[in-house]
């Protein structure tokens, strides 16, 4: 008996994600299994079991009639939410170390960045000018956490590790070592207050679609340390309202910011975030996966999946995440 | 009975060495005993028992015929030890966690924005151009760290919850969990070889004096998942060769530079490590140190002496460090 075909979908044009690599790599942890790269024009649609997706067009998972489980290659799912005709399968999300790690990297550095000041530094190299500033210990500083998950929790033990105060914030409550939780919308402005440094790991849902706004800037702790507080979003783009950002950074709301996301990408030439003195671009990388971590996960996904046991990281439809 | 005085030596412009401000949170750890700013012309030096310094004139601290131990201010003895009329007295340097924590931010920092691309991704914000390249993981880069000691141990273990592959150096035999260790000159190639980016933390004495040269750069591992192996210098600018560094970044042979202490201090305007496009500077600010934490740490230090025990952190003289 062959085994279902694991169709590959990949719409991008970012060097990580070239789909004859990933053929490849799912190739060669996917045994006798057939991996076909979509489009394919001979392949009978009722043999294919699995799918494995990044940003597919809208309509395009409906073809297949025996579709058992979707394999996102992220881990926001927004994109794929978007799609009404979506089959009604289990949707399942990357969470795997390469990926939380390296999140964290992403995460870990810039808020070191801020915090030692590495904008005044490099002005300050650039002017060829020796004036160290006071320098606070991480112990001053309070990070703030917008969505605790398997990404946040990770960035708060490791940002914890250099002794900053971490705080979060999730939709249900969430119990993570040596942070101060907050959830729900009661609980927003409290969290806020604490904080001097907002890192954002949110999904992109209709409840948080917009979040990151001068409402919520403006609350953040006015007594920072750093000055102003300041913002980094490596969730999604949709979670930002860009004319806020820049109109609260030239207003002194916000002191700085680092954005991997944005509303679109790649961001525009004409968006005055490449050119702002204080905002940090990074062109969606702050996670780039690794195709052989990925492939093996969804591979032993499968695997656990055949073998009658419970699929891992299914999203929740109705939260949207 | 009144307590010997603490004399407070303190020659630094810098914006973190305002010696009233030292000398207020002396007081306020002191208690009884008097503590004194230097120079000043109304103390009979007889009075002084101990003394707290920060770059003294050589010759400043023979004046005190009763002195029983010196505090140096910082880590780094080496500006010290130059002195040859220095009293022969416990000579005591500074290892507290306030110190110990900025120093692994620093290095944590500089590390994450090699191994991120921070210098290409500036580079491609100013260009207006989105183009991430592959990111390897951490796993794939080797970070090793010269002077294993307080700081390079305790940075060590910060690298390994990112996952990158810790190598270290010392003159003798260590042992740190999780980092494979070499030591003496016998061992220094083995190190260098395997190493990508390497983490100067080595106090500056005769043996490490102009260490970071053309020599040791060419042996860094040639195959680097970076391209051209890092150099991120936190020691002391006598380490450092200067020619050698730019003339190495130009040919290939380094492929980035992190620099927080320079031969000369403040870097003269006419130094081409300023504006060098591989050159990251800062200005020796790496591990500014607390007044609070290090008045505390040296009156505890005085407290145990006096009841007997004894001094912590003693350099040995004949080491230099
Ligand atoms: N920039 C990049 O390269 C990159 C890479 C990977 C992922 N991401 C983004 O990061 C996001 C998070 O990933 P993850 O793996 O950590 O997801 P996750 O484990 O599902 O965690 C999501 C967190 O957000 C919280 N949350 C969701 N909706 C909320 C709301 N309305 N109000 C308050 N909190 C809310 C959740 O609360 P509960 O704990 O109550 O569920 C949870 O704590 C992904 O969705 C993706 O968009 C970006
Ligand atoms: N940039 C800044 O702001 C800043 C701030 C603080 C300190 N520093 C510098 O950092 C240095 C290290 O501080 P620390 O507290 O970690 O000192 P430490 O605990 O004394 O450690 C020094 C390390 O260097 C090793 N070492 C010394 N001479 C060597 C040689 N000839 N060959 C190989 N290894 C050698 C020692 O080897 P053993 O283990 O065998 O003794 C030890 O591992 C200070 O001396 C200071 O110069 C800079």
């Amino acid at each position: 008996m062959t085994k279902g075909a694991l169709a590959l979908l990949i719409n991008s044009r970012s060097q990580n994600w070239l789909p004859e690599r990933w053929k490849a790599r799912f190739e060669a942890v996917c045994g006798e299994r057939p991996v076909v790269l979509l489009p394919n024009a001979e392949l009978d649609p009722a043999e294919v079991h699995y799918a494995a997706v990044w940003k597919p067009v809208p309509g395009d998972l409906k073809a297949f009639p025996n579709l058992r489980a979707i394999f996102n290659l992220g881990a926001g799912v927004d994109a794929l939410m978007a799609d009404e005709s979506l089959p009604d399968v289990p949707l399942v999300r990357v969470a795997v170390p390469d990926l939380t790690g390296r999140m964290t990297e992403y995460v870990v550095l810039h808020v070191l960045m801020h915090h030692r000041q590495e904008l005044y530094l490099r002005q300050s190299q650039r002017e060829k000018t020796w004036e160290p500033k006071y320098q606070w210990p991480a112990s001053a500083v309070t990070v703030g956490i917008m969505g605790l998950g398997t990404l946040g929790a990770d960035a708060a033990d490791v940002l914890r590790r250099f002794g900053f105060r971490v705080v979060g914030w999730s939709r249900s409550p969430r119990s993570v070592d040596g942070v101060e939780s907050f959830h729900g919308a009661g609980q927003m402005d409290a969290f806020l207050r604490a904080t001097d440094i907002l890192v954002s790991l949110l999904p992109l849902t209709p409840q948080t679609h917009g979040i990151l706004n001068r409402e919520v800037f403006a609350k953040l702790n006015r007594n920072s340390p750093l000055g102003a507080p300041v913002l980094i979003n490596a969730g999604r783009g949709g979670l930002q309202n860009e004319d806020d950002i820049l109109a609260c950074l030239d207003d002194g709301t916000l002191g700085a910011a680092s954005l991997d996301v944005f509303v679109e990408e790649p961001l525009p030439a004409a968006s005055r975030l490449w050119s702002h003195p204080k905002v940090i671009v990074t062109p969606h990388n702050a996670a780039d996966t690794d195709a052989d971590a990925i492939s093996a996960y969804v591979a032993e996904q499968i695997a656990r999946f055949e073998a009658g046991a419970a699929l891992e990281n299914v999203v929740d439809r109705a939260r949207g995440y």
